[in-house]
């Protein structure tokens, strides 16, 4: 996290430097660099909600290689096919793959939101990463979703379901039992079919899957309605 | 992607609502539904940039239930920890997976900026997914990380990096020849120690890992360079 410097190159508008700050603040990164903003008013932006220090703290610069000059490496985003590009360029997925294993401080270049990266800017790039869309985002979002697939956890998309335990035969039979009284005194069960019917709401409420720990609940339920329909013959 | 409804719960910012538009449209997602939007002009939105036709399409509703009722699966998110919750919580890198395996249209739901969902908005859910940040998001980055994450694919984090091709031990052999060429007229080795520099300078080459693509390239620089010394001598 400490590793990571977000470099905003020629961004113009102060809401998304600060939506960038906050995004930063949200996944705990703190290197911010801004590279000749439009707006020199930009470290007030509205929109660094609980980013204010951070955006304080953010270094400005005149020249991208001043920006990236301490970083062991430099990586650069791009949208689809916008210009033709001299670099390797990876799937953000992959990058951040890459960048997680980087030995030393690693630069990632966002462009203004109207140009993208310069060819200059490009050039001080080891190479590009660009988020598989069908069109250009909006660069707070863009930084959001490159910080969210570095801090991504693996192993949480790999979990297996967590297992919900399911109510025991004996009480789900109680529970069979407790609707089919409510049913009888409803009048629901017709007593010519009412075997086929009791075989039918039994398979009914097997399909239910009941969890164990709302099976107190449901019992409670059944009792009221039993209760309010004895009151009710 | 056609299975999902973002549905934005009394969203109060119109380029907040843009936003999201904007990320849905970025990754290719249609059906947008709002339920008791802040601003009634919400539709001309600045910020939904490309997706003017999706913010012109989207549903309004006045009660969350109508918003979801024609949905199989139905999903909330929340920032961490900003009240008990009496639902299974789950990471978005495992709730993504889940939601891209239900057999029927999902409801993504996000609450208001300033209180995110109600309780009632939640208890109509199946359970809630929060994306790890340590403080809660931006509205419209929080759609874009989720829209990213539904559309991810995992087979492109997995790719082995791709192999560089390294240039031939005979080229980089004459790549060494020619830089000793160029720094015995520079007078940088000291004849004396002639053979250790030669050695010296034959690892350093080695550690550069040069490119076969790069290697006519650099044997152009270093004939340069001959030929413009042999002129100065």
């Amino acid at each position: 996290l400490d590793q990571l410097r977000v470099v905003l190159v020629a961004p113009r508008n102060p809401l998304n430097i600060g939506a960038a700050a906050r995004a930063m603040s949200n996944f705990g990164f703190k290197h911010l660099r801004l590279v000749n903003p439009y707006h020199v008013a930009f470290r007030e932006a509205r929109s660094a909600v609980g980013a204010a220090e951070l955006l304080a703290s953010a270094e400005e610069f005149t020249a991208t290689a001043d920006a990236v000059a301490d970083c062991a490496l430099v990586v650069g985003t791009t949208s689809i096919g916008h210009r033709e590009l001299q670099h390797p360029i990876r799937r953000l997925e992959y990058g951040a793959r890459l960048m997680r294993r980087a030995s030393g401080p690693v630069a990632l270049l966002f462009g203004s939101e109207k140009y993208g990266l310069s060819n200059e800017d490009l050039s001080h790039c080891h190479w590009l990463i660009r988020i598989a869309t069908e069109s250009s985002m909006n660069l707070g979002q863009a930084v959001a979703i490159c910080l969210y697939e570095l801090s991504r956890d693996p192993r949480a998309a790999r979990r297996a379901p967590e297992p919900v335990k399911p109510a025991q035969a004996g009480d789900v039979e109680r529970f069979t039992e407790m609707l089919l009284d409510t049913l009888r005194r409803c009048g629901y069960v017709n007593p010519r079919t009412s075997r086929s019917t009791e075989e039918k709401v039994r398979r009914l409420v097997r399909r239910l899957n009941l969890p164990a720990r709302d099976i107190e609940v449901w019992f409670g339920i059944l009792r009221q309605m039993l209760w309010k329909l004895d009151g009710v013959l």
